[in-house]
């Protein structure tokens, strides 16, 4: 078998062998394979595409080439949740606490990676004390004492979509449904959970900016979850403006603890308990999802969520202070203040420019070398139909680096459209594929 | 600007600016664009093509991209021949010498690459003493003085040409009409000739299989060397069987001697003389192509074209005695003699199969570094239409390890077909463009 001729075979269109997928990824992973040849294989698979027997086994192969956890230890139907990410999602801070309350344990594995704010690990890891280097064993037993626990994912889960992520990312060959769903889905069924809810968004600040492809990539995540023989459910939810208020590492996890404290947004806090509905009866607490959304209800009434949450930061090393003083989180030294120029109805938030502005701030990677800044970010002062008069507080910008900040505005107030008439209301949940 | 950026707009099928044809191209050369990149980028020109304004724009930022050759100090026209390349393609070698005969300069510049056989500078070189590395100075001075000399191309002549195409080679980007036209023009036109007679193949052993594909090729060509100022006249020869009975290095210019001494086999006699018709027109010594190849004509039956060929061997250093005495030249150990299984006519013998089987003897590199077996090859017996009896030769190979000469006469003997029924005879000359 040989690369030139895989490449050529998928170029004229041919469908590719189990074989010959398999020979691509542990050549790539072992590095005898350029990134010449195989980038040059995914171009070409962007223009021919994979068909779903092929998507299956790249993802096999891909999920086969590095470790693959074992979560037998801990008891219970584990449920993972995976968001596709967006702007201002901070959503597994808040659902893990509230299905954890309900019963259900959540093991997660998560990443650092590029983007508009670093992944859950930086966004915790702004809590003083917090660590997400965990010994695998101390992991394990966290899980089974709070209900949650959170480490951070090594290179050795999907060691081949590690490299070909990367690839992806600078020979523009990112947005492909087979090879998206191929470096999602593998690390989800490496990462050893029985059953997977998946957060797929659409919208100007998604990957997947129109609906029926967001709905296509859903089907297709949910099927090769299904075929591992694990419950999958994928929820098409709405990210044309930024989820909350808050975007940024420190601000959103304050966000989450004001949302499990009941004071959250609407949009936010609706989006988390539909969600928590879903792993909960994913986990079997709920016989439907209607029911498992009652009982997030109730678990953020009582306070129990809160509750995990403090269980969690506790369990992990976290100062549990940032509950009450959010001053104990990292402060940022400057901040910067954008005003509308003129009066009507917020028309429009483009998530993806205030995405942007929040990585020029420093709060998301540019490059994987780039610091986070944990306190830098945006918080928004208006959503999506507020009515505002000339001069009115439109967002706020956070950062340490006045040029960074400055930069962050000017793509952030650009973000911004004030019109006469009443927008439409965009709907949260679009849909549901199971 | 940013490669990222200028991949997915090729990939979304939009046209690139000379400015982002040349940062691709000069970046590359320079090794600040890394391979992945290029090959993205390759593989989107793949799939989403060309236009005539990016080809022209691409092929003269290869141009300059290494050193432009100036051959003013040649007096007179100069006329360059290029072949795309088939099997037993030993044109260049009496055309060469007839064009000089009949007072047209011929300058030329040759490769060795990869292929069938060993490039025109190899296959030189199987003649003892013949030296193909000169100095300029030498190269220009020769020409003057016999009007005819070859010299060695170097990295330097359109050096992104060198990068690029040997990037093409491993990853399946190598047949595209406008990264061939780019290839071989940027060099035509950094090679500092006056006028240009490409010979385009098509047929079972060219790179365009099909008629078409090799004129909408020619055409390219012709556009972007008359864009330059320079007469260009391209024809569309077949190449369904080899040309000729010798494929190999000194096999060739052996052959090619026949040839000028007026024993030539017909079809490379009557190519030659087409092709020197048209370089003669070319080079202004006749009215029209019909003249040119009367002048040619005679040059071979008169001995001057011969004549040439001796100065121009003994110009480069090289021993005359060959012309006369072939055991001059290197001598293969082994051979191996291929029968007609059956009774018949020929009527198919597949020039790619008869090529491949020749880089199996050795004749020709399969990676850059391989060293080439002068003395290898294949020698036909018979001709497409020629009847055989069983047990009739169809043809020897030659060569001096036993394995490679029994692994190419099993490619050698599959490339012949034999019917009862008298096949009809491909045109030599397809088309003319100009």
């Amino acid at each position: 078998m040989n690369m030139i001729e895989i490449i050529l075979k998928k170029r004229e269109g041919s469908i590719l062998s189990k074989q010959e997928i398999d020979f691509f990824v542990n050549g790539y992973t072992k590095g005898e394979i350029p990134d010449y040849q195989a980038s040059a294989l995914l171009m070409a698979i962007f223009f021919q595409k994979l068909n779903k027997e092929e998507t299956f086994l790249l993802t096999d192969a891909m999920r086969h080439s590095g470790d693959v956890v074992d979560l037998s230890k801990i008891k219970g139907i584990k449920v993972d949740k995976h968001s596709t990410g967006g702007v201002g999602d901070k959503t597994t801070l808040i659902v893990g606490p509230i299905a954890a309350a309900c019963g259900v344990p959540i093991a997660k594995m998560s990443g650092r990676g590029l983007g508009f704010t670093g992944g859950t690990v930086d966004k915790m890891e702004s809590i003083p004390g917090f660590q997400t280097a965990l010994a695998e064993e101390d992991f394990l037993a966290l899980v089974n004492q709070n209900g949650l626990a959170v480490i951070g994912q090594t290179a050795h889960i999907a060691a081949a979509d590690k490299k070909i992520y990367a690839l992806r990312d600078v020979t523009g060959t990112v947005d492909n449904i087979s090879l998206i769903t191929s470096s999602i889905m593998s690390k989800k069924l490496a990462s050893g959970s029985d059953a997977i809810v998946l957060d797929v968004k659409c919208g100007s600040g998604a990957f997947m900016e129109e609906e029926k492809d967001a709905a296509i990539l859903a089907q297709m995540m949910v099927d090769i979850g299904k075929a591992d023989g694990k419950k999958t459910i994928a929820l098409i939810t709405d990210m044309s403006q930024p989820l909350g208020f808050a975007v940024g590492n420190s601000l959103e996890v304050i966000e989450a603890i004001e949302t499990l404290k009941g004071k959250g947004p609407e949009d936010i806090t609706e989006l988390s308990l539909v969600l928590a509905g879903y792993m909960i009866y994913a986990g079997e607490k709920a016989t439907c999802p209607e029911e498992g959304k009652e009982m997030a209800e109730k678990a953020l009434a009582d306070g129990s969520a809160l509750e995990k949450l403090r269980l969690f930061i506790e369990g992990q090393g976290g100062d549990v202070k940032v509950i009450d003083d959010y001053s104990v989180f990292p402060q940022a030294k400057n901040h910067l203040e954008l005003f509308a120029q003129t009066s009507g109805y917020i028309s429009k938030i483009e998530a993806r420019r205030i995405g942007v502005a929040s990585q020029h701030t420093g709060a998301g990677r540019e490059k994987k070398e780039d610091m986070v800044d944990l306190s830098a970010g945006i918080l928004l002062a208006k959503k999506l139909g507020d009515v505002v008069e000339k001069g009115s507080l439109l967002a706020t910008v956070f950062g340490n680096d006045p040029e960074k900040i400055k930069k962050a505005a000017e793509e952030a107030i650009a973000a911004f459209t004030i019109e006469q008439r009443k927008p439409e209301k965009e709907r949260l949940i679009h849909a549901i594929i199971s």
